[in-house]
């Protein structure tokens, strides 16, 4: 694939345009980006060769679309209008049916295969953009079947070049399993901040007590807002659900200690103790 | 000081068995556990050089009490009777305000020093031990003034010779603060645990769309129940206190959801976000 659009030069877009550069020099990336100070800095970064707008699509081979889930949603129809017939177009986020659902009767739909790549960092835009974040992660792609098979074959030569394992699920399954084993973590992580935040927050240096599992647990809550409000808007209903489970889990076990009933404090964590192995494998 | 005696070869002791080892290959570490299989791991690991019993204390210079924070407020006591007019006793629990509590009017008082480094892994037993774990370190010591005066200057330096920096404070507000920064993190971490388990439980390659940020974040999740039990049990009246607000917070964050005010779920993130800058330094 000669020309490749990466549209959204941030830590995904960019990551990708990196790997896919560093494997083939020859490739033109081409970068494309509502926020202008973000293209120049992809281009200082060697990110993207030059910029480009919806018009050149047309020659595009492949465009790789990482932008906020709210905007991808509004983006990918007219970019499927733009393309040519052998474009193939993957979308990056971390909601599967409202994309899904937004170009189901696009006469160009075989042209997209809709993917959630399972990697990242608490960083975002173009700095945030580094070589290997791919390598032996996870992605899912949801309605293979729906994408034309010369370009699925395109895809999945891609993501085997950048050391990614695949998973096929449909988009309704993925929303409900991501919001267990990714957006509920950002929340936790983000209201873990907030709390500790507001508490301290007349006692800047009681941050010297902090150690590292700290700054594990609350690592997420550094993440971008403009990128996970609309994934938690996209995916409210699951995400109200997974809420709601881990509330009364912790109402549960704030009972267990008001009634001082510590040998169920000492069995609930000792049943959530095999997470050790079920985390094996991961990064 | 030539005999050190550590009470508990566990991930906290154990590691600072290896450190002063390091520091003085002429030291003799003897190491006293409830666990024998654990006495003999830390042996063979060279922890410790050999076994010892209470009656030994009476020669100890240093006896360092690194057991769950129950069993150290019942030890205590014995250890400052067994022990000689030199000997500095040091403990390393999560909570200061009982320990401090136990042996206020003990004779030997002014040989006790309250401490508690900020250090770990979610890791236990001798096995869990490393060297270099309390490098660039907190340590805080609580109610210095109780101690001889030449005892701290010996604890001081051994502190000093293990990289780490102190600061004192009294055990309230210890154990109101780390309730906030380190207690809560691991109630939040092993409930976000359960949560997502509880869920999956019949679907277990699921985690495989589990990511490097649920990794991070349920990481606590791994801690030892043994330890972490009677740690809560100590610290209840904080810990229900931080778990109230805990709560509420996801609560609000949750209703932002329902009622589809998703500039309020944008802001909060926001305002979190400088824990970016808090967090500096932190190992």
């Amino acid at each position: 694939m000669k020309n490749i659009y990466v549209i959204g030069v941030g830590l995904i877009g960019g990551s990708l345009a990196l790997d896919i550069k560093k494997g083939d020099p020859q490739s033109n990336i081409f970068g494309i980006d509502i926020n202008d100070t973000h293209l120049e800095e992809a281009k200082q970064r060697n990110i993207i060769d030059a910029k480009a707008d919806y018009a050149a699509l047309k020659n595009a081979d492949l465009v790789i679309l990482s932008i906020p889930v709210n905007k991808a949603v509004e983006e990918l129809p007219k970019i499927l209008d733009a393309i040519s017939e052998t474009t193939l177009v993957i979308d990056v986020g971390s909601t599967k049916l409202p994309i899904c659902e937004v170009v189901k009767t696009h006469p160009m739909r075989r042209n997209f295969l809709a993917t959630h790549p399972i990697a990242g960092t608490e960083f975002s835009g173009p700095k945030a953009a580094i070589h290997n974040l791919f390598q032996k992660k996870t992605n899912i792609i949801c309605e293979v079947e729906k994408t034309a098979f010369k370009l699925q074959e395109k895809a999945l030569q891609l993501f085997s070049d950048l050391g990614m394992r695949i998973r096929y699920m449909n988009p309704e399954a993925h929303d409900k399993h991501i919001a267990y084993v990714s957006h509920l973590s950002h929340i936790s992580s983000f209201m873990l901040g907030k709390t500790v935040i507001e508490k301290e927050k007349n006692e800047r240096d009681i941050f010297d007590m902090a150690g590292s599992g700290f700054e594990s647990t609350v690592r997420l809550a550094k993440s971008s807002p403009a990128m996970w409000t609309p994934i938690f808007q996209q995916n409210k209903t699951n995400v109200i659900e997974t809420l709601d489970e881990y509330i009364n889990n912790l109402k549960r076990f704030k009972n267990y200690i008001e009634q001082d009933q510590f040998d169920d404090v000492y069995n609930e964590m000792k049943n959530t103790n095999h997470i050790k192995e079920i985390l094996k494998g991961i990064a």
